[in-house]
């Protein structure tokens, strides 16, 4: 009894977490056994990395560079922590996987989706996710709710030429890819959060709640 | 005047830091100008990743976590290091490049040259030392000069197994590429640096040295 691979995605003040607790809260009153991790990060190797990769560092931080440190914290993380939880029955929320590097260093650095998509299959090979939840917002507004919050690390103080090309190439992939679902997160909370469930149930258990 | 790159590549205890010693007095006694690094490492962002990769961590490492975290301090050091110099001129001497992930996470680790190449190809394009000098040793006997030095690392406590497959790889990739030239490290030192310096004149300067 495998469980189910679930991803919330979207740019930095999207709502991930709040959509996350909302999801555990709807599998839980099910009696589904959940986990919820974030990237990078989750295993003590990939922690480290998170506080490497955010960091602002006196030297230039390649594209490059930046991508291979996400899917090495994602390689941690999938191999110790997500396939196990699925071989227990567990489904497994997280917050950002694959998608978010193919949006932030395919899309909003540039280095294009070929080469996103060749680096995943060399290291993860057909890995994926079940469902992706994609929650979609105006970068400007997303980048505000995000400042709210506190410092805006080493990505976070990026253009918003970036953010702009990190959504566009979100929406596109989503535009193509079946697993992945779009949401608005430029509505009240309870409506989104309604949306997600809606879109939990007619993926995952074959039909819409109201 | 674009300077040349050189690796030295080898197993542990192969002699490899004396040997570089050796081949910078022999550049500088012709007035040209060197730089030497090292990989894992020679950035900020390289040094604290070859602190990671090299400590022994509660979780497993994945092999394609270690050959992620490799590629990443790599092409720090390329792009804010080696590339720069090169451009000044220098001639980089590098301890270890692209040739030891071939054969410790491709050949070692099994993960095959294939993906290795790929890799190299993805995140470094073209760029390619000019000139690698190998030193070739019996792991056994570089196993035990390594340990006499201190504590070993996390790749150091592989097995012998690990060791042989690394060799046979470094072997493999050198019979089939022409900038690899492989020097027995079984000889005494004076023996193996005249060696080297001959391997430098021959393939850099048109003409070997008695």
């Amino acid at each position: 009894m495998q469980g189910k691979f679930i991803v919330v995605e979207g740019l930095e003040g999207a709502g991930k977490s709040s959509a996350i607790a909302s999801l555990v809260s709807h599998l839980q009153a099910k009696s589904i056994s959940t986990l919820t991790v974030r990237e990078p990060g989750g295993t003590p190797l990939a922690e480290a990395l998170r506080e490497l990769v955010k960091r602002n560092w006196d030297e230039r931080v390649t594209a490059e560079t930046e991508l291979l440190l996400m899917y090495a914290s994602r390689v941690q993380l999938v191999e110790n922590v997500i396939r196990p939880a699925l071989a227990q029955g567990k489904w497994v929320i997280a917050d950002r996987h694959d998608l978010s590097s193919r949006a932030y260093q395919g899309g909003g650095r540039e280095l294009g989706d070929e080469k996103l998509q060749a680096l995943k299959h060399l290291v993860l090979g057909d890995f994926a996710p079940d469902l992706t939840l994609l929650l979609d917002l105006d970068p400007a507004l997303g980048l505000e709710r995000a400042r709210a919050r506190g410092d805006l690390d080493r990505i976070e103080q990026e253009t918003m030429a970036f953010f702009e090309r990190t959504r566009a190439r979100y929406l596109e992939i989503a535009a193509q890819e079946r697993s992945i679902k779009v949401i608005s997160a430029d509505q009240p909370m309870g409506q989104v959060h309604q949306a997600l469930i809606n879109a939990l149930e007619a993926e995952l258990f074959g039909g819409a709640r109201g």
